[in-house]
């Protein structure tokens, strides 16, 4: 089994956590955390050992109660990898530290690339992070269009993207967070940095986003326009992303009309803190014209990007190879939602 | 004076009623209203002479301690044109009431094209509604569309427009409107009806369009991408677009960074009802790349048609030409924002 360390227990945090908890083949060797909230409660509660994040928390903690393992230099010396879930910027000064003790470390989407040996999306490079040491799995919109170029690309070619993403104003627990009643292009600036970070995965794609604040929390959304090298029918398409086990194409006999219904469907399945892995695809929406692919698919930004960063451990590690981890890691979580009520098919992993 | 009669008070009503009184060729000669609320009252207090827009609503107004000048069928005599602002399919059943009383009118942008003679905006075809006896002004989205393709189409050429309308959810006084943090593809099936309607000023036009509804109240918001026939600056387009007399091209130095300040600067203005009639396109959005243009901008859907409406009824009764016409109307309402505090330009109209 091998041992993860978890640097840094928020949103993505706390949910690399489970996951990894979850494979047959790795344990969480311990998580730290910046301050003794109910987060902390939480990973006690699930039986993960504590690290203090910062040194000078350690005290913070004994005062609320809980009993630390240590701080985070003993936790990255008890990991053979680090999940790096702190907050963006901290990831980057804490690379060092991972290199200094030559434990393998992941970081997330907020880093810069050029910190790493390779920027991450399982379904598109897998192999890139084979044996890498310092891997950075791309943000969720990152990993939102990833996953559609992926397939897109091997099949038809893909001639330019143009993507308008409708994202979320923040979490549900991110208070602190607007718009209220408005809508903000953001970046006002044409592109937003999301198509350059697309180009982290696809160097050579032609992508223009641009990118919209709006008032809601439950998850991103994408209106895109792919222009194909071919001309396939949508619903040649719809099969395609169908097929591709980390797509959720929405039934029409779904009834669900958006991010709210999404998430209930997702918590009426029992999934961990509603959470949907998988990009969610209008299959209703899914339309080809004259080779243009024009669609609509929903992102969570919370946990979209939590199989990614369980496949990248595999990757650097050498546990499995693109196919076996992916599966496992489906299999693990239970990654994989039937179109519709009719449809038998368990959708497989690529 | 051209007696102009409105049939409907509600949101574009009385707002087309205090411009038609604004301009110095025209009179309202009264509203009809279908229930006695507060915009009854406004009307009163503005002067105009009050009628039912219903004839089983008469003792409703009379009860309420209004005077009626009489009922729609009274209003629509007493008018040289009418301009019906009722409730969407309302418009299309008066329709045979203002032929048969041979008074022109004009209904809005929810009725078909297919009940009037031409769809209309001013800039793109004001020649089309000339001496007709019923027109139809297309809808917000479908105006804000119209007044960017007509100087592009002029100027290079438009191969293709693809638009993404965020829309705002409802209007402040829809109380019933949502969504609640929930970003909604609608309709989910592409495209929209926006295109469509856009072909109905432009019928050669290639453009497709995406919809979705966010929880805000108080504009739309679309993003861009023009296909050119040629390849101009971004700084090209943006003195193009500037020069425009119902564009508004928000300046940097403004730091307005969405429809919330938007709107507050229109209040600051003076604006009534803080209405923003013209396009709002972020300067610094305008982007050229490759013969493609891409763009936010803001439509206030209370009010862009409301100039439209008044050149309409010029146009339908010979008043005025084009030019002559949206010089009168936009100087009345005053009409043309500048760029920015430095700009002196007075933005003429075309």
């Amino acid at each position: 089994m091998l041992k993860v360390g978890i640097n840094g227990y928020g949103t993505i945090g706390k949910r690399v956590a489970d996951a990894v908890a979850a494979q047959p083949d790795m344990t969480v060797c311990g998580v730290a955390k910046a301050s003794p909230d109910f987060g902390a409660d939480g990973a006690v509660r699930r039986g993960y050992p504590l690290y203090s994040a910062r040194d000078d928390r350690v005290n913070a903690f004994r005062e609320a109660g809980y009993e630390l393992a240590g701080t985070s230099d003993d936790l990255i010396a008890e990991s053979e990898v680090v999940v790096d879930a702190a907050p963006g910027g901290i990831g980057a000064e804490n690379l060092p530290r991972y290199e200094a003790a030559g434990v393998p470390a992941i970081v997330q989407g907020k880093e810069s690339d050029d910190l790493v040996e390779t920027s991450f999306n399982a379904r598109a490079n897998f192999e890139d992070a084979e044996g890498a040491d310092a891997v950075r799995v791309v943000s969720c919109n990152t990993t939102g269009l990833s996953r559609l170029v992926a397939p897109l690309e091997e099949n038809y070619g893909v001639e330019k993207v143009r993507a308008t993403l409708v994202r979320r104003g923040g979490d549900p627990d991110q208070t602190g967070r607007g718009p209220i009643n408005d809508i903000l292009p953001d970046p006002i600036a044409v592109p937003s940095h999301h198509g350059p970070d697309v180009n982290t995965i696809f160097p050579e794609l032609s992508i223009d986003t641009m990118g919209l604040k709006v008032p809601a929390t439950l998850m991103h959304m994408h209106s895109l326009n792919i222009e194909l090298g071919s001309d396939p029918s949508s619903e040649e398409l719809r099969e395609l992303l169908g097929g591709e086990s980390r797509v959720f194409v929405v039934g029409d006999d779904f009834s669900i009309d958006g991010t709210g219904k999404l998430r209930e469907f997702a918590r009426d399945r029992g999934r961990p803190r509603g959470d949907l892995w998988e990009n969610c695809v209008w299959g209703e929406s899914i339309t080809v014209k004259d080779s243009e692919l024009y669609m609509f698919q929903a992102i969570h930004q919370e946990s979209d990007v939590i199989p990614e960063n369980v496949d990248a451990i595999r990757a650097m590690t050498g546990l499995a190879d693109k196919e076996e981890s992916m599966r496992i890691t489906d299999e693990a979580l239970g990654i994989g939602l039937p179109e519709s009520r009719e449809s038998s098919a368990v959708v497989s992993p690529v």
